[in-house]
């Protein structure tokens, strides 16, 4: 019968700063615009999770969404309404774009996620008109 | 030149419950929740209809809209404002999750498009937090 | 300085049924259309709460949220995942429409606010493109 | 022929904290909970701006989109991808909720539009299902 | 009980032009900007109909929600897919922006709607971020 | 690390005209409906442009946002506000349909973006419920 996706919608909120110390307040500013100022800004994120199987003759379910809403929320509490540079581990040297906060979500959901289901797919939204998709590494 | 997708949303009312008449009340509600409840509940489904082709050189469509609206819509006539479980034939045994519906409507929809039209996804949203998106069977 | 209004939205899932018993099928087909079908539909309604008041000094709001939350929760768990004219009380010999279901929400709503908090409008949309507004009675 | 009201859109960015510094940490995490933390998160705000009046019978126009653009952005340039606690003068001693960055945008936005340009509302936007209008002082 | 007021959301499609042919090339363009190019550009246009009035005690309505299509449609008909300025009578010597667009359709589906469905007001969105309110004249 | 996308949203508007200058009248509206109308009508149009690609370890990102925008908003300088077959050459003989757009932006857009970014998918959304895909030619 082939496989479905189900995609659940998570909402929390963060705030980053994009900067490189090795570099000036000038390359900083050319690179990163107003993300580079010092006490940072803030977004709303909505963050889709998708997951992908095949569907469970008796549930009629790909995963029991309460299961993905457990994992999700549970690794969302370590960002959600915390700067991303200094409340997390995982930027002290990476910048916090979209880009590589899809690819550390990515990381700690699969892990959270129960035992069989397939994260096949994040999409992070910054705000209304921009979002990074990722997929997994090779 | 390729091949482009036309994606046309469609809106509907349906209700409908989640229950295995062969479980526990117990078990039903620990895998099923509020979707267990007698009476049923509802959506405002919003189904996302894809057909995907070569864009024909005369008229610039990969298909006329015209078309998918007169198969879609007399499909949906069937679900619309109608309980899932029991107005209709396709849920007597199975459960009428995102998953499962989107399963029979795309075999539904499948054969009411027009000859050549080529169905590419099926993406039904339950609400605006969560969708099933399906591809057809292998 | 003013008063300010604080408005909150909720998401919840309910089904309903329009139908006067003391009607022939033909004029409550005519009067509710397919909302006259005998096993309902449903919707996934969304509700604005609006609080006016002051805006306090020292927290800086109108309302504590946490507190507009509770209150509104506690009054849709009643709602949620339920029938409107099987599972409820209120409907018993009025039409569950969207705005005999905002006035009973308002009454509902204003008791479970905290004292001094104001109740000024509700808007209870039942799709993407229709809602009633209540602003409380004379 | 009566007057029309004109209402344009803005999106912006910024961080915030919740504290009162005379409290105790219990009574600000209490009170203000997650929007408590040292480190401040963030929102994508949406301003709506509104202004109304007699419509120009030659323009056409209650007033020219061009200069509420250029009067809103002048004054949101100072809070955009910044801090409002520690990157501008309005929230030293007052809690920059939503209440109060909305009172606060009404008398720099109300000076700024043209002359002849009666504000006659703002709604800010907090997330999809938060935001707080206010019309002005008594 | 006091009133209520129902809102119905309509969409459709037309395409302008911001033109006074008394002034010079270079006033159009000072005034109008792009909206003085010369074969005009469009809009999906939404539009917010708002009926007030008492709840019906025994249809729960304030009014009938099919009456307002039928008499809403057939006013918009006449500008749908069409040019303002070109293809109807309203814009021969008045600007079609939103204003003036508002103020004609308030006068027809004032005409329009069944006897006794007291319109109260009409918003016109002529994009995501921009929409004029117009509540009828003195 | 595996590749991640970048997805971008612009809006614009424009106006259009389906019609076949070989076919009769009859014909143009049975295949074209109302879009045959002849002085056009318009669109707010929505662009989705996704950039595809690693993310760069120094920057965390995949394209700088702002060579995006740029780039783009450069190539939609022609269509805004345009009539799309009477302003611009692209569609002199060919039918200005979401498709054909779409097929003529990708190639416009691909070749405004910075060396080196692979534009792999643009969506573009003609109203809210209806939009076209295309990921290139073979």
């Amino acid at each position: 019968m082939g496989e479905a996706s189900l995609t659940k919608t998570f909402e929390f909120s963060s705030s980053h700063r994009y900067y490189r110390p090795e570099w000036s307040e000038e390359e900083n500013r050319r690179v990163f615009g107003k993300c580079a100022y010092p006490n940072g800004h803030g977004h709303n994120y909505l963050l889709e999770v998708t997951v992908t199987g095949a569907v469970d003759p008796v549930t009629g379910m790909v995963v029991n969404l309460v299961d993905v809403k457990e994992a999700v929320e549970g690794v969302l509490a370590e960002f959600d309404h915390r700067h991303l540079n200094l409340d997390t581990p995982y930027f002290r040297d990476r910048i916090p774009t979209s880009e590589n906060f899809a690819i550390t979500l990515w990381g700690l959901i699969q892990k959270a996620l129960p035992q069989g289901s397939r994260l096949s797919r994040l999409a992070l939204h910054e705000d209304e008109d921009l979002y990074v998709e990722y997929r997994g590494g090779a």
